[in-house]
């Protein structure tokens, strides 16, 4: 059956242009449904888009993973999911509708069986739920298993699409461990579906925050005269977790934190804060500025001195002790996985030249942060008396991406008084206090991107590779320097090397 | 006898810089003791200061007014104001201080004898009080009454100075009705005092928030590069009040909303906000910006279309009913005695060219309220849907002088949701959350500069001179006009002609 590509509520009025689009027929398929994140995150995430109306009426979610279900039982594992974590109140006729299309095909990667019964699933669910055979693949599985997933969907005809049918993957990082296997990563994903098919789940570029730099950026008059390095003196981008890896040695050992988060996540934020203005937001348009930017980007050496990294020791954390990294279940005692990477950027434009970007990441931090601070070069000429100006740093602009979203600006300002005294202070405006409408989650608005093929958001397979090309002389200066990772104390802010690596030019880490 | 000119508390700690100078020797007399003013600000700055150190032991205050007072009946009156309106606790000890050095002396300012008598008095002071000579005249009294007092100060030889004793005048605002009034008395007043003796009280200078435009424009690097013509639309600077006239019609009547309010407090504020970076914040340096910028500023044409003026009737304010002008006693039936008025100026440099600076002031006014708004243009290009910035305005930068000092900016932001809308938000600085520091009063501030000889923040005659340059033109239009101030109902926002200044440019004022 055919039907129409765009579905329209009746019941919403199109004129608000705040309300987005609503998907069209189609179903979703999750491959690892049993993980961590299929459950906190994928199904709230599928709830809350549905309960919002903004997925079609015959949706359909179908779980892919080896254990023995029912469909009815994982239908339970799903409202289980919902009732835990779901943004949005819980409605029983939005759930009901919802359970309907719930389905659940049971099979490991390599069993072409276990496709063949996905394949006779999706078909009766285009013909009972109304598909019309739209069909999004998440794969929520680790990149090993990516290939064997690809060729099974291709053997099995699922990633073939027509001209009114389309099929699409999602896909988690890591997207490869290095610049040559991301190569050989995409060209295998590539293979089978066409790269405007590939959706690269970055969820820090669903974040409401991260999109505010745009606008920030380019809906203002106010910051884009500043925002470069006649006036720009560094900046700082860090994401600070405090948690250390508990459990999770099986993902992150022989990863590490450059692979884990600057590779993507703090790659891409720069690539928000350094772009160009974009002739529009649409997807080409976006993409080509990100990829000039990172295209114009380099690690800036000597590495011995710009970058550090580390692995934590036991310390204490929010009045707690807490086990150090080699201590932890699932590492190797003489594991030289860093839960700590600093490195520092140069990003060769007219905009950028001789302003280096500094990027930071580390487990069992000081606390759990994530923000983009530009430091502003100090006024120069102070017309003051020496002394009235011995507290006032530097002027600075932070983009604060999670917690406590929002905007901090640091500038000087008289202290009260019979003298004419500067010191900082700042100026604040909270994304939660602002508005009263609530941001939805990241998974909610990329998973509704997938389902609508709004690719803005995601990274594209030249973004991923010139990361990893921006990464990768780090990473093998690092494994070819025979040294391990420094240690550093959990709940401190990282290895004195960090310190050093802006202590050498003057400047100094922010704390957060 | 001589008395050291600057000297020292051994108890203040002479290396922090916050702690302002301390007067040396010195007395205070103050013309008009019965007024308001008296009452309500010098009393109690004087005392705010000795609480604070910074008044020297022997500080001496006298009492000048027709009453037929004895010092202790003065003394009273002091104490009085001390305990209703002081801004720092009372203690007695500082009060019995204080007191020790409270004279007064009875006379009218015609009366050469009462002179006479201040003369003795002074002199005794020295004596008994070690004023070592030194003494600022404050005269608190109808601008008629001046060249009377300044005759009168020549005459009875209180206004001669010598190398090691000072005399200073302090003079209220109208600095004259205008431009020719004005050259008058600056001409009389200088015959008597040198100009650098004489300190012109514009109590808004001696604000915090005022003070801190400097500040912000100066110690940062964050506003500078964007303040001027190139990003600015223009800039809005406004003072209302929400009180009317009662019982000050024998001050207002004849003078108005512009000569009252937009000659001085405006005017420096437009100095400060356009001024160029000044060498230092030595006196002299600033005061050749603010010539300088003076000098550049005149009245937008024509003026029926580029300026305002309006006289509030009956309405209802803050739940109250209140009287037009008129209804209140003391105005004449048909005063044409302005309440609102609005001008337009432009300031023909380099930097502000093009950008036009309003001015407004009012009675009787939505809320009281006193900002600096420098509004930038819109961003030159938006790469958004043409939707999304429906409701995006224009940014800005608003200093509010009072009430709740502070700063704050108006930009856009993404509207959290799942399109690209962008919607003003704004971030906030709060003089009084921001410091533990507590303000010194303006008063206090500006009288401890006239007794330590610190003239930065007084106009000299040239800025007094300039202003009115500026101002002239309108009031001559308006007064040659023949027309009455349009009227507006009490607790709008001015009459029609006030909106319609703004609309012919497609701009509007703000509602602060």
């Amino acid at each position: 059956m055919t039907a129409p590509r765009t579905w329209r509520n009746p019941l919403r009025d199109e004129r608000d242009k705040r309300l987005p689009r609503i998907a069209g027929p189609c179903g979703l398929v999750i491959f690892g449904v049993t993980g961590d994140l299929s459950r906190k995150k994928l199904m709230p995430a599928i709830y809350d888009l549905a309960n919002r109306g903004l997925l079609p009426p015959g949706f359909a979610l179908t779980g892919f993973a080896r254990r023995d279900w029912a469909d009815q039982d994982f239908m339970q594992v799903v409202y289980d999911a919902v009732r835990e974590h779901a943004r949005t109140p819980f409605r029983q006729e939005v759930w009901d509708r919802l359970a309907e299309g719930i389905r659940f095909v049971s099979g490991t990667f390599d069993d072409p069986v276990a496709f063949e019964n996905l394949t006779s699933t999706i078909t009766d669910l285009d013909r009972v739920r109304g598909t019309g055979g739209n069909h999004a693949f998440y794969l929520s599985i680790p990149p090993g298993a990516f290939p064997t997933v690809c060729k099974q969907l291709a053997r099995s005809g699922l990633s073939a699409q027509s001209s009114d049918q389309w099929r699409r993957v999602v896909i988690e990082k890591p997207f490869g461990h290095d610049l040559k296997s991301a190569k050989e990563l995409n060209r295998i994903v590539n293979e089978v579906f066409p790269e405007e098919s590939v959706f690269r789940i970055d969820h820090y570029l669903g974040k409401e925050t991260v999109q505010n730099i745009l606008a920030l950026r380019f809906a203002n008059q106010l910051f884009e005269p500043i925002w470069n390095a006649n006036f720009v003196d560094h900046v700082q981008i860090t994401m600070a977790e405090d948690i250390g890896l508990g459990g999770r040695a099986g993902y992150y050992d022989g990863i590490g934190a450059a692979r884990d988060v600057i590779q993507n996540h703090l790659i891409q934020l720069l690539a928000l804060t350094a772009m160009e203005e974009p002739v529009s937001f649409r997807p080409d348009d976006l993409r080509a500025e990100k990829i000039k930017v990172l295209s114009a980007t380099k690690p800036a050496a000597p590495f011995d001195e710009t970058t550090a990294r580390g692995q934590y020791i036991g310390g204490w954390q929010g009045g707690q002790k807490v086990p150090g990294l080699v201590e932890e279940g699932g590492f190797a005692k003489d594991s030289t996985t860093e839960t700590f990477a600093a490195i520092t950027l140069e990003v060769n434009t007219r905009r950028w030249a001789g302003v280096p970007f500094y990027l930071r990441t580390g487990k069992r931090l000081g606390r759990r942060v994530t923000e983009i601070a530009v430091v502003f070069k100090r006024a120069p000429h102070l017309p003051f008396d020496s002394t009235a100006t011995e507290e006032l740093g530097q002027n600075a602009l932070v983009i604060r991406v999670q917690p406590d979203e929002g905007v901090t600006m640091r500038f000087g300002s008289k202290v009260p008084g019979t003298t004419m005294e500067v010191r900082d202070v700042t100026m604040d405006f909270g994304y939660g206090h602002a508005f009263t409408e609530s941001s939805p989650e990241a998974y909610e608005r990329l998973l509704l991107d997938v389902l609508l093929g709004e690719p803005s958001l995601f990274p594209v397979n030249d973004e991923v590779e010139l990361s990893w090309k921006i990464l990768d002389p780090v990473l093998q200066h690092w494994e070819n320097s025979g040294k391990r990772p420094e240690e550093y104390r959990a709940g401190t802010w990282g290895p004195p090397s960090a310190d050093a690596m802006m202590a050498r030019t003057g400047r100094h880490w922010r704390r957060p």
